[in-house]
């Protein structure tokens, strides 16, 4: 079985924002809410137990790191993190590989250009079926916001 | 602010399962995923950013020790990881207390005395509103089953 986070594609690619030793970590393909991360493991592991303590203790800064980068970029109040990997068990024979999601939560709207974000849902549990809520160009000026945070601030 | 988890009822601490240096882990009230846990710092912390490094390492442990539990008990075949904190920030001071929710999931049925459970969504997001599945002698019994193989296998 393929795994297809350890062969992402280059326009996967394209949307890292920084890396450290262990970990990489994109903006997320959809923006359900505003600055969502994927933060992947850059060796195949397949469940937080098999992580060694490097790559567990390297986690920490990066977890640390992002959610500096989206309260100072974009005023987050606060963070939903979760490792479910539920896609991978849709093959036949998984090769599910770590991963985080980060989804910043909001207590009140924020501006991005000339979009307004409101999360309606702050306080509850995130809407697992909210759609996207930025165009590409939105996105795409998003994306370089925070790289560029990510390369003077926090590395 | 009081910090409900700084203040937990001696009902609420009566589903401990094992403690870490740093960690509770309870078996979750609400069973919507049977073996569902609740892992707790001990420490009064707001965020994943304020873990220290050595609650952080302890942390690691505490996961393969429940991984490993609910793997050898009931057959999990993976499972599914958060730490959201919404219900917090519903006071108008918010007291957020650093805490994991973990949902086994079962790519087939399993029965645990006379109730099947079935995970009907195996390989798709949790239903966050999926109903509790065991009533409280199911639980009971559950419970006994799981604190057993925590002081004998784990620690």
């Amino acid at each position: 079985m393929k795994c297809e986070m350890c062969n992402l594609s280059n326009e996967d690619k394209r949307w890292m924002l920084f890396e450290s030793d262990f970990w990489s970590v994109y903006l997320a393909d959809k923006q359900d809410y505003v600055g969502r991360c994927f933060v992947l493991c850059r060796n195949h592991r397949e469940t937080l137990s098999q992580l060694d303590p490097m790559e567990w203790n390297d986690l920490r800064s990066v977890i640390t790191a992002v959610e500096t980068m989206l309260k100072k970029e974009l005023g987050a109040t606060m963070f939903n993190w979760s490792c479910l990997m539920n896609d991978a068990y849709k093959a036949t024979s998984p090769a599910p590989h770590v991963h985080f999601h980060v989804r910043p939560r909001y207590a009140s709207p924020i501006s991005l250009g000339n979009v307004i974000f409101c999360d309606g849902e702050f306080a509850h549990h995130y809407d697992n079926l909210r759609k996207d809520c930025l165009d590409n160009h939105s996105k795409e000026l998003l994306f370089n916001r925070l790289k560029a945070a990510a390369a003077n601030h926090i590395r």
